[in-house]
């Protein structure tokens, strides 16, 4: 199962895409508000049980000073993908990319682009794929259909001249 | 008290200026080293239980992807200053900067400048000392000590020439 | 009380969220504008009196190359919140946030977020705070607040889906 | 197996730190020199045989305009870890963080900070421990290690004074 | 001819300025979707045939990690133009400029300014002018367009006055 | 005659060359240290009495939250060139030069490069030869010197090689 | 006379304001079209004329790789006030403030905020005003205005509330 | 012949690399000090005069506000290879990078990595290269090089551990 987690419910709205493609791939996933900030203890707690839980990857979003990933990530021992989310008062979403990006040594958080909650969703099934060949299979696959998207694009760029 | 915490003993050769500015106006201090990303839970516990230790203003010093001066202020009740430490492998400071700075809106953090530990320091004095009249006699004599050196300054540049 | 002032009516907007919190917690406050750039000899007036006025903690929000806070600091002996508001034709607010943050020894401003206005009403309140545990109790429980909208949000995406 | 390759010798000093801790942890790993400028073909090559080969995680470092990882992501199905090398001419490390972070939807690359290779060891095992309970308890004692040095900084600190 | 790539169809509203360069100075090009990371293996053929098949210079635009004008100049000995695309969820254009720009040594890009199809296209005509007087003086014929087209601005000018 | 300033005698490495221009010119100077931080109300009374001291342009260095150029230009109306030093601590400069350069609309300082206090000297010259020949031919060999400067290397170049 | 330039008649929309300024106090002024990299020799001889033409000031605005400032400057010995423009496809108008404002020694450009034609305005009428005494009373007005407009803002927010 | 000109003999110690290159590939190159700033009318006269000289490329490096490559490119119909140089005072190379690449619609500069004169040889070794046969070869021939030197680096690293 695959966790995933936010600091806030408007950030559902970048994250949702981290679940869709948990569903797309048929893997399970549960999604929760997590806050750093604001439920500390909550936080903690989530770490401490997430492995017991069954949860396998959590992918964690958070704007601004980000500390909801790195935080998870220092209490837990799954891996933890961020997502930087471009939050209102955001600078430019830099704050949030370098306080998910900048961890210290010992305690890494996978990054991903800012809003970038596709590519944590995928990440995240990579490494269930890792030895998993059904995985692996349907990841190729997935990247048949990038491949055949441009395919199509050059279609419709052809098309359009 | 001042309560003054940092992520590592590196920090120290930063931090010892804030401790030195209590030294300076006989505030009492305790200097500390907690982690938020080696020891979460000291970090937990320190912040839960800094009020009922007699602690009035916590500074919390940390680089990279800076995650301790927001973390107490999450827990805490007290004034928080952040300081901003440059460390090796930082992006040139922004990733102290905007982790500790960009706190989100309910849990605020009271950022001084990059390796800004003095004035963390005279901060916490000067919140010591808004209704307390003996400590804001000294912030005004430092305040003349301060002009004062500009005149020596003067001095020293007008003798060089 | 309070002391919250800005550079141009224009800050109000973002401003407002600082006077909002002392309203909630019961804290009197006033609200002024005093430009460091169009009313400079107001500001020093403004800075040099605030204590005996009865002001304990200065709020102050300025925009682009943003003086309003490092100048009131460097003449009263009271706490500085400074907000960097990000103003049109600001560079993204890395001008107003760099010249608020960035004060030299000596002189400190607690600096909030871009646009925090909210922050540093709750910071000046916890500097309140520090010995009042009437004020203390109320910050105990606006943390409690925080967890339960966090909770609530959590119902929301629950049912959301 | 841990697939180690960074695009030049020079960036062995960083890249190192990446096999430590594969070594520390009694995981198998390889190294190679995979550059996606100068050896594109051997890098297509790599990654279309990397899981067949064995290995399982894929960690990629690179400079300046860096390459490397997301194109390696581009071809396989592994996880890919990308790690920022600060190269001289680099632009404070920021050509090497974007060029690596940023990736577009479908080809995630988990980005660890600029320099991060330990950090890079560390989530390559942390996704090998995923469903091996052997890994997740030395990652436990690992954390419990890092806790432990905080301790030893505390005792230092505390003597030093 | 000159080959115009871009890694995604949403990009032709940035290149499509490219190819309107080619026509205008009567210079036969053709246009492509070609994705460094949807479709690696059809960027290395059309680098490696591109020569063969009669294009002279390559025009690349990509936003993000924006890898296919330099991988594309890995492969091919044509000189290759990048465009760096402001696509969405970039960090403003930083990450394509960067990424596109600071290629190691050994393999060059032709970097133009974010969203400089245009240019690009000039550039192209440039290379192609070298040594075709005719070019050249098409080339020249275009600058004076360009002088006359400030003077048509002044005249507005000073009518609007 | 033009008043020379810096907020420490520490930015006098930088700011001599303002100072050796003027006497390369023959034009009278006078150098001060007046720190709008650390003596707010002599930098008030300095900007109130410079044009009736005779002083006909302010060149005002500072460095990190650099307030004394605005802070002078708030109060005079002679021309302020302001001088951003990259102090020790700074972000890189950033910070000198946007607190300096992005004053709000009234009250404008003529910014120069980082540490361009040679340029801010070239500039003072300027405004003075603006009505007077004496110094506009001055400046006109000025640049007939940099010009032969410029055929000196050139000789040093073909001799080297 | 103030001579106004700017590379394209879209930056009238800010220029204007430099305009505007002159108008308000009085002093005569020219409003051009001067592209440095379209009409590069009208540019120099506009440059080489400007003292003997009557102009004592030069405001040059322009965006993106902003030429026009720095190169008219190169050129003329009047003091040269450079406007950075925040043009389409500009970097966050990074490109427009770094081309102008760092001009190596020798050759100044006096640069003023991003956007900041009006205050390009009133810097060229505080040149002139050094030693004309008419211009020093408006602007001594000018500031006594500014002042009084913060003090109807100021009723303005008392009536609002 | 390549063009290859800079703005200060100190930037020679870049710039030599792209006469390397020339050498070499057995390309006839000239190298010249031409500054924008310093000598506006020889700049003028350089790119006027250039292809009729013979030069089929120029190359320009130029640090800070760089306007050489830019200008050079605004008079002729060659293309313009602009490399920026970080100076000393530069900020981080920022300013280099920016007012070389970002050019105005119309006038194209080709820009390559900070300091990246050798990218800059080579780029200009491929415009040679587009229709010429043996420049092609040696251009594979280098790619060969390149390639066999990360399978030397290879060798010293398997031997190295």
């Amino acid at each position: 199962m695959v966790g995933i987690i936010m600091g806030s419910i408007s950030d559902i709205k970048v994250m949702q895409e981290a679940a869709d493609v948990c569903k797309q791939f048929g893997v399970a996933y549960e999604i929760d508000i997590v806050s750093a900030h604001r439920t500390p203890l909550k936080m903690v707690d989530y770490a401490n049980t997430a492995r017991e839980r069954g949860i396998k990857v959590i992918i964690a979003g958070a704007g601004g000073a980000a500390h909801l990933p790195g935080m998870v990530a220092s209490i837990t021992t799954l891996p933890v993908i961020g997502v930087p989310v471009k939050s209102s008062n955001s600078i430019d979403g830099w704050d949030s990319v370098l306080s998910i990006l900048q961890m210290p040594s010992g305690v890494p958080v996978a990054t991903v682009a800012l809003n970038g909650a596709k590519n944590a969703g995928i990440l995240a099934i990579q490494m269930l794929g890792i030895e998993n060949q059904e995985i692996a299979t349907k990841l190729q696959n997935y990247k048949a259909e990038l491949s055949e998207k441009v395919a199509e694009m050059v279609t419709e760029l052809k098309g359009n001249k």
